[in-house]
């Protein structure tokens, strides 16, 4: 148990007004215990709950998982001729609401109310979700190395880019490459995007061969002890028109002033903004299709994104990535994506691998 | 919207006393609609209500998704600026009890609740997990293809086993082979496993590489329009001892006697016996560690295991796994996998890769 994010998450619970929640997503559970698993069909839950001054949790598992000991104040383990929820009811006030994570499955949800194992229930995903986005120090360093893996990866991805390779065959290799470098495989499903692909920011690698000339687009991150990595580069594999430049130019200035802007204090939305206005100064802001970036940490998405609609003021510690695009209906794709973790008096970008424009020899 | 399924599932649900239910499984979504997408974190729900005599279906899109236009009675369509669930709530009879499926999330569950939109909730995805279970004749073809597909897969499989070859290179060039075929690539991730890693039934394929006369397992499956396959054969590469052979025969004997017995009103429980009882016999029942086999169609598991534990008769259209296995504590580690349709009068084994012991040359 990692006393003081429990702590952090119970003093949220407490601002809520609750005294009691239970977490069901296994990398909550992990934040706060160190413990993983993936359980599956089965049940996995940690109940944090207030008692006196403290916090006492208790770690639910069944028999089949590893084991758990020693992972929470008190860990009960249970069978699959057992059910799990009459340990939770046991372990919960009856008298009182108990919080849930917005990831807690029905199949556990209703039966724990009909059997009015609390006075309601509550959502209280926010009480962790708090927590996780505020790295601490580990966590800072946990991030800092996966880019640094990440940034290894684009290189070796500019390398396989030779005329006649398909996307597929890229993104297939790219688990293997990253595992050579020390990370434990994609945090996400790559894109890798050739030509006209690399304007629809969707798009999945397909069989799609790469031609003289066509641009390329890797939105791409690796995993490293379970912290996420995520950044976009996009080549040229011949010098670029004058429009591909232009694009190309655009995003990139997007990218850096909206990085340049990034302090404490600072909302999320002006973030947004000042990438959003660049580019729509360029004449290119109905091709800016999407929010500027999105939280990460052990999950690749995590809540509050880096949009229009998002006014709460960016804190010390807090990881996002800023990734402004532009997608032309003629099939000009461009993207530039680094992650930035907060700092006391600005952020520091995660990712160092250039903006400079590049064209690969292939 | 598949009239004649939707029907099934209503007809379940007013056995289960209920008039309205809310599913949110994208597998569901697509048994019942023809239309399929990953929701991720944003809202897609199908509302089946009996109105009068019919069936009402109600699919609640976001505008982000693919357009669903057509696959339900009524499509609703909100952006990510809208409530999803106020929706639902005006589409919900609120002095009628709410079926929900088991993989509702709290986030959607809890607010629905606290406004009032139904009179109650109750689990009712067993309503369309018992239609799912029992494949009409055109899930029945596609199952069928997908087993055929995953034979092939099993011929290209035994052809890699070379010395020196590691198990993840084999695993990981197995997707493109799949769609070689004409698959869509795996339906779970591919267990490859040689010498004593057999002898883990859950071994993930890592840098170990092949030695001249090590087993060899394989326990694949490919998807076929969404349908799954999942197959498990296990080859030497050397003549085999006489241990390792008893092992085989016993596997092989345990399957074969299984699938034999199959036939409707058989109890799921009595098939698994009667493998486990070939086990026992020949002195290794210690070694067999888990259920005879599992239910599957658009998942890999579906619920309804073939277990000691579960006394429901088979039934016509039903398909499910017959997967003994011994695990030895010195690493010899066999598993003979099918996967069989439920007929009028018996089954149909959808494998027809050989079960006969096969010395592969490496």
């Amino acid at each position: 148990m990692n006393k003081q994010r429990a702590e952090r998450v119970m003093s949220n619970l407490r601002q809520m007004g609750l005294s009691q929640a239970l977490f069901t997503d296994p990398l909550s559970i992990f934040y706060l215990t160190g413990y993983h698993t993936e359980p599956m069909e089965r049940f996995l839950g940690l109940l944090l709950a207030q008692r006196g001054a403290g916090v006492t949790s208790t770690l639910l598992c069944n028999a089949l998982f590893p084991s758990a000991e020693g992972a929470a104040d008190i860990v009960l383990t249970h069978t699959d001729a057992q059910d799990p929820l009459l340990m939770v009811a046991d372990a919960c006030d009856p008298s009182a609401i108990l919080g849930v994570d917005k990831s807690l499955a029905a199949r556990w949800l209703v039966p724990l109310m009909e059997r009015q194992a609390c006075a309601g229930v509550r959502l209280a995903s926010a009480a962790v979700d708090d927590a996780r986005s505020v790295k601490d120090a580990a966590e800072q360093d946990l991030m800092r190395r996966a880019s640094q893996l990440n940034d290894k990866g684009m290189e070796w991805l500019a390398a396989q880019v030779a005329e006649g390779v398909t996307e597929r065959s890229i993104a297939e290799r790219l688990p293997g490459a990253y595992r050579q470098l020390g990370a434990s495989g994609n945090s996400f499903d790559p894109i890798v995007s050739f030509a006209a692909n690399a304007a629809d920011p969707h798009h999945e690698p397909d069989d799609t061969t790469l031609g003289r000339g066509d641009m390329v687009l890797f939105d791409v991150g690796c995993a490293y002890k379970r912290y996420c990595a995520d950044m976009t580069r996009t080549f040229f594999t011949a010098a670029p028109t004058e429009l591909q430049l232009r694009v190309y130019d655009t995003v990139r200035r997007a990218n850096e002033a909206a990085e340049a802007v990034v302090r404490p204090g600072v909302p999320f939305s002006t973030i947004d903004r000042t990438a959003r206005q660049i580019i729509e100064d360029a004449g290119f802001g109905p091709f800016f299709t999407h929010r500027l970036g999105h939280q990460i940490g052990l999950s690749v998405h995590e809540p509050g994104d880096v949009s229009a609609s998002h006014h709460e003021a960016v804190r010390p510690g807090q990881c996002f990535s800023i990734e402004p695009g532009i997608y032309l209906p003629d099939g000009i794709g461009v993207r530039i994506e680094d992650l930035v973790l907060v700092t006391e008096d600005g952020c520091e970008v995660l990712n160092h691998y250039s903006h400079e424009p590049v064209v690969l020899d292939v």
